[in-house]
């Protein structure tokens, strides 16, 4: 791939993302946004000129609108090729008795909103990469995105309750997941809804059973074999399909 | 039913299902909430001695927590038995390029956050009914949470694509059916999504197959059958089950 933008690249999944590519020579340039950039996230990119971080509260519509023109900078006429809509936040869990409005809001809001502006303000970027990769068939290596959702977004498979703000918002996304994988598809851009597994990271706690790597190992695994078929699909990290 | 709570019962649907309990003569108490009484609501209510007419603008949370109160000062301790989540927005069809974040979170506050507070903030109510009615099974006639949704709400349904805020409320909103549906299952109380047919109103335009009548009838005729196993579901108003 030429190029590749993960949100929320400051720790836990994120993070672990750019450490697969860069490790692995994965991608021409990688763009990690995230509010403040972590000493790790700083040294990494010191020691690697193919890794640009970009300052990017999700939360500041504004500055999404901002990024567009700093990934162009960097990429010129080729394009964005995979956008990994990967930033979120979640609450503890919540039964209904406990639910706040500010809650549901806040994750609405990074969520669902955020991977939805950023996917429309990055969209040029991701035909142009579309199009100038036409002699390949559609996936990664030409133009993909991947809102990273969660299986606690799956409707049919919830019989647990509770984790409103957070359900409802991985549900949301997954909305949009399928609404744009209709959309782009006249553009040549696949989008599919993942979920990582459930990771060792500070949001996932550390009674968590998989690793952040086996996690990243896995969610690119699976990226690099997207096909027209998987857009609007919801992959778990391993390939198996959920259900909405 | 002794008590039944619906809310934007101001026009459209709402409107009719107020007509429809009042003409059939289906419940003790009807409060009907909107922002503004329309003349043709405050006329009903001026003719029915049941029908109770309480302002709320479901995007104040605060207003919110004051209707619980003013139900309760009718319903004494009978709790209510039937909530009506049918208040919502929408935008016009909008496809990724011109999605708005604005759109995205009046449909979400109004549509997903508003029903989820209101039923946070008359679960008491509905508790109490549950239990004043311990005599029947669960139903609507002991205590139910009707969301009104979408097939525009649904994944697995989108072939169309865009309509991102309305389709990402209703995603959102039945995610919260599921998981009330599990948490309020001890209390005995029945949640269930509801599609109510794409039906002439402001919101379905005048090409809608279905009048309001139709649908609202339909979806009584539901709400009067469901039992246990229709708690967590999705439901059209003519019976048939949805997919998420």
């Amino acid at each position: 791939m030429n190029s590749v933008l993960i949100t929320g690249a400051n720790r836990g999944l994120g993070l672990g993302m750019v450490k697969y590519l860069t490790k692995n020579d994965k991608a021409g340039n990688i763009f990690a946004t995230c509010r403040n950039p972590s000493e790790e996230l700083t040294k990494i990119a010191a020691e690697n000129k193919k890794l640009h971080i970009l300052r990017l509260d999700v939360t500041n519509i504004a500055n999404i609108g901002e990024i567009s023109a700093e990934v162009t900078k960097v990429v010129g006429t080729q394009g964005l090729n995979l956008l990994i809509n990967n930033a979120g936040v979640t609450t503890k869990f919540t039964k209904l008795q406990l639910v706040k409005a500010e809650q549901l809001l806040e994750n609405l809001t990074v969520n669902s909103i955020a991977p939805i502006m950023l996917t429309k303000s990055l969209l040029p970027l991701l035909k142009q990469a579309a199009e100038a990769n036409s002699d390949k068939p559609m996936g990664a290596q030409r133009a993909a995105v991947i809102n990273m959702s969660s299986i606690l977004g799956s409707i049919a498979q919830n019989d647990q309750g509770g984790f409103y703000p957070y359900r409802c918002s991985k549900a949301a996304l997954n909305a949009a997941t399928k609404s744009m994988s209709i959309d782009l598809k006249k553009d040549q851009i696949i989008v599919t809804s993942m979920h990582p597994g459930w990771v060792k990271t500070d949001m996932g706690g550390k009674n968590a059973p998989l690793d952040v790597d086996t996690s990243v190992a896995g969610i690119f695994n699976v990226i690099e074999k997207l096909q027209e078929s998987d857009s609007g699909k919801f992959l778990q990290y391993d390939g198996t399909e959920l259900p909405w």
